[in-house]
């Protein structure tokens, strides 16, 4: 059984999120089936989108930190859950002598597997994540098309996000993300992508007839199967 | 601010439950106000209520391992969400140069601060933690009495905790788990301490006038104020 290291704290309701998917997902009976994983939870990690966006202190420094003090630790592989920290994956990569299971790729071998028909994908994530072409530049390399979004779509997105859930106001925030939901699916979306981590703590307040892919969900199954191959 | 070592995994549900309390109650606006936070899932750690009450492999050792990596990683202080695993605090605290802070010593500091009358406690937990005397040898040095249960309440109380919450069948458990609330109010008990990481799960089924101290909520925020200290 492999060791699973989680640069996390950013936000920590994120990497809790991830960690309960890590353990609901795994086959155990008692606790000892479990895989054993080491979370830094490190939310001193600057604003990742902020350094996109504006520029400032570059977060990279503090994932690479984090990664190397994982790597000490004894992970045998890394993951994030945070979208938008995967802007910085290559400095990671770079940095540590363990891979990183990339979040990105999880989402797109699950789309590519189980909805093969997909043509536009309406990704729901942070301005960040969107300007950086964390997801489009995978995306694009698998024959799938990310639709460009509105700014004001994108503005509404970023305060579900930062106003609501990372604030603690979720349930508050759910019905302006309802209405980008519907905006989005009538922008002829054909599947839903849950692109920042905090994204599906807000989807159990919504209605959608879309498919809608949990990025969160699919890097803890794909840690999982890595965890627990020989 | 200072870095929390989380010996976890014990199980994964109690430390994720932990986690999440220490976040909730951190005062937070954005990610980079919370903790930094390592946590060692290990969930290999042997079962302690195994342990102490049939022998069998001695969890001491990988305590001490999941200890040592924390502090090599930086924690500061060590926190354990596993009341059980309390037993073995010497082993860890002869192992490592950091702190470990002792969830039944914040316990019992709240109780003294905020229900100094107390006398006699009703302590709710795993027949390992009440026989191992996790709590009992502190609660003493505070000059509070843990009131000893009859064999069919403790019984009663370990089928709500592995019959009941870790099945999921924690309502259909909660009439039994009722009876022994009364009966411990009917010992005399002055306050009830949930001193197992399933009891919380219970709580809100039932009906009582005692106060009910919640460790692994104790255990958060004293970890929370250390951290946070200068």
């Amino acid at each position: 059984m492999k060791t699973i290291g989680i640069i996390g704290g950013m936000g920590p309701a994120a990497t809790i999120d991830l960690y309960k998917k890590i353990v609901d997902y795994t086959p155990a009976e008692k606790d000892q089936d479990h895989i054993h994983i080491i979370i830094d939870s490190y939310p001193q990690i600057e604003d990742r989108t902020g350094y996109i966006l504006h520029g400032g202190i570059n977060p990279a420094s503090r994932l690479v930190e984090s990664a190397k003090r994982l790597e000490a630790a004894g992970a045998d592989a890394l993951i994030m859950p945070c979208n938008t920290a995967h802007y910085f994956a290559k400095d990671i990569e770079r940095a540590v002598n363990i891979p990183l299971i990339h979040i990105v790729r999880c989402c797109a071998d699950t789309i590519k597997n189980n909805y093969p028909e997909t043509k536009k994908i309406g990704l729901i994530a942070t301005t960040g994540t969107i300007k950086a072409g964390v997801y489009s530049s995978i995306l694009k390399d698998y024959g799938f098309e990310t639709i460009d979004l509105p700014e004001n779509i994108e503005n509404n997105i970023m305060d579900c996000i930062y106003k609501g859930v990372k604030a603690g106001k979720t349930e508050e925030y759910s019905r302006l993300f309802q209405q980008c939901v519907d905006e989005i699916t009538n922008l002829g979306a054909d599947l839903l992508i849950e692109g920042c981590t905090e994204i599906p703590l807000l989807i159990p307040y919504v209605k959608t007839k879309l498919p809608a892919i949990d990025a969160t969900y699919e890097l803890a199954k794909a840690s999982v199967k890595y965890a627990l191959t020989k």
